[in-house]
């Protein structure tokens, strides 16, 4: 728990700090799954309604927490709504969009998790539950789980290569010419012959 | 470098690990493509000569001071001499095995190269000249690079999600099961249409 005063008023930008830093300390302890709002808001000294107030559901205190700039849930959801069609290319294209305009804040978050192994356990299961999860509901063809993990797999190791590990010339690529590369992968998992 | 005595005599076990020690201390500073065998030498007071007799080229000493139990040239180099025709399912078959076989020091590995700034770097350049660096050497079809690029980003997602994030069913199959999903993947970017 923060040790700077806490502020009276609900809404206030004292209460929204201390709830941040509560929910990092649980989320670094507990890991994603096992963290819950009100023990969040019980660390914090505010009451559980505020937390959803200020940040909507579990998955956006995590988002908020990390400082990330988007949920799963904002990216994802949209292009799953459009169906199964062509969803590997919508994926990919919006992903590398995205990593693209938040290259620091991601790169810093994957750091974050592997220099903490709580933050770790976090991750993980935010990208199990959050993303893994909502591609596995839009899935149609058999072993919806299987799919889903294969996607994530190659996922994955896209950003790994392209953002972390910066190998050449993958990493200088423009997406636009890494999209017709690794889409047809996506695809296959999503709904091709396994 | 390590305070304990050292060997007088050239192959003895004091000299073994003074190498490895300084080694170690280099790699992290430096990273792997500008760690020098002869500085490892001059690091631990033995000559170059004595390098090599130990651990063979750059490769091998790496390999002995993050205690991997092999190195890729042991590994991909003879999946490679068998030529392109089913290099994705027998490199994807040979990898699983060693990671199946050695899960713990290679996801210790990871993680260490996640904690260490300096590891992290030597890891990555490590990847990038011992293993793309050899994929790449062995791909016929356009763009040799990306290609070798595209096989790695399969490759690392499959081994984080499989052994590293652990995710279910991906974790638990047994490997026989995955070749086949992914095997096709791996010899697409090799010698597919891209």
């Amino acid at each position: 728990m923060s040790s700077r005063p806490r502020g009276r008023r609900p809404g206030g930008a004292s209460s929204r700090d201390d709830i941040l830093d509560a929910a990092r300390a649980r989320f670094a302890a507990h890991g994603y799954d096992r963290t819950r709002i009100r023990d969040v808001a019980a660390d914090a000294g505010v009451d559980a309604a505020l937390v959803h107030y200020f940040f909507g559901t579990k998955d956006g205190l995590f988002v908020a927490a990390m400082r990330l700039p988007f949920t799963p849930a904002e990216v994802i959801g949209p292009l799953i709504a459009e169906g199964i069609d062509g969803l590997g290319e919508r994926m990919l294209r919006r992903l590398l969009g995205v990593w693209d305009a938040n290259q620091a804040a991601l790169v810093g978050l994957v750091q974050a998790a592997g220099s903490h192994p709580g933050a770790g356990l976090a991750v993980r299961e935010f990208i199990s539950r959050e993303i893994i999860g909502r591609v596995s509901g839009a899935v149609v063809a058999d072993r919806p789980a299987l799919r889903a993990n294969l996607v994530a797999s190659q996922i994955m190791g896209l950003l790994a290569a392209r953002y972390i590990a910066r190998v050449e010339p993958l990493a200088s690529l423009p997406a636009e010419d890494i999209v017709p590369l690794v889409a047809p992968t996506l695809q296959r998992y999503l709904d091709g012959p396994l």
